[in-house]
């Protein structure tokens, strides 16, 4: 099962050659990523404030294969790839209207305590229950 | 021969968490592109804008392993790793003033004529010889 | 008549403090102004790049009244306060869920051929009859 | 007295007419008035969030007069022209290179306890007496 939202392409995101400046693609990943926190893991990113977590990304691979334009919307995917005691890593593609992959990656999140310092702290059964439900099948 | 900037983290960096929101790492990493390309290899954006040349990236790795915090002022790197024909790639890193390791990674650039499409451009020589100025020594 | 949207604040919106970095609010305004022009007006702003016209900001008065957090749904409100010839006035307000207002202001925006300067250029007698139909009505 | 700095800009503040976008100039005032208070008010902004305090902008007034275009070097001035119990107003002015004003303005700061909710708090004697070095002289 994958996770999807679509997104448009806004005049913020291009760059002057009017195509997607890439540290913006990433701002729409972190969208994703807080959606699919709220929407199907039911840990929305204002309640998991209040509890002193947070998930901050470890590690992150993408490639940029096809430019987006102004205009344009695009279908974000996500999917879990990974997912240990408290991290998860999730594959993430994001296609054009022609279904045409403008990038693709996978990126690692942590989940944490923030406190003093950041520490690692285990996803509860719940949560993991519910990141189980986006392995990826074949 | 390694490329150094160094770089305030502002407050418009940081996350509620008070740490750096990570495309805005994305972002001092395109900075540190663009100064590269102006001050060592004498191709300022400006001056490729007005040769419809562009140089978007198309491959991308990071691992963050420690958090900035505003008021932290870090050390960027960047040194060559490969250089194609159309194409280079860099490793980067990112370190604070006890010189640990914020993020590091390798960023991958095509150079590209900018038109009704994209085109890849092979480097010229003049630019080929600045970019081997930075491939790493051991 | 007025122009609406909604938005929610999200995490990449907020600052140290967990309420909206307030340049992040004038990206949302400009996400307002350019959904009106492309669902309102019948300019989207793709559209318009390719007949070199922009319509760049060249006034701006914002009061913020009250902090947003993330996870707050905003109701953007757009009115028109004049149309000059080239130019039009705006009139806009944010308010959270339970209708107060975190921010609002006026925008004046111009109408302009993008070459080699940038002129003014009035709008279209079909734009102008568009934007007419958001004055504020008493 | 002024309080300057200088700002190149740079491909991430452009849209695709190869001009500022907007937000990011306040972006840029952001800075300003962050520097202002690290550099000549002795108030770093990671000081001031240890202290549970910060300054948001209440009001806001600009002018855009003119493009900023990339490689551009914008000299940012900020002066003081109001300083009641808890709040600030600071004009500000960016020019290009040729003196030229690109934008210029007001913004109204407060200083305010966070905590539960977000109140007023005057400023210290001593930052009071900083700030009233940057009002403007005739």
């Amino acid at each position: 099962m994958n996770f999807t939202k679509t997104e448009p392409i806004r005049f913020k995101h291009v760059d002057y050659a009017g195509i997607v400046f890439y540290p913006r693609f990433l701002e729409m990943l972190n969208d994703l990523v807080e959606d699919w926190f709220a929407e199907a893991l039911d840990r929305p990113f204002a309640k998991i404030h209040e509890q002193n977590v947070g998930i901050p990304t470890v590690d992150l691979k993408v490639q940029f294969k096809k430019a987006a334009r102004i205009g344009d919307v695009l279908t974000k995917q996500l999917w879990v790839i990974n997912l240990g005691g408290a991290s998860v890593t999730c594959g993430f593609r994001f296609a054009d209207e022609n279904d045409k992959t403008c990038l693709e990656g996978e990126v690692t999140l942590v989940n944490v305590k923030l406190g003093d310092g950041i520490k690692a702290e285990p996803f509860t059964d719940d949560t993991r229950t519910k990141i189980e439900q986006y392995f990826l099948k074949f």
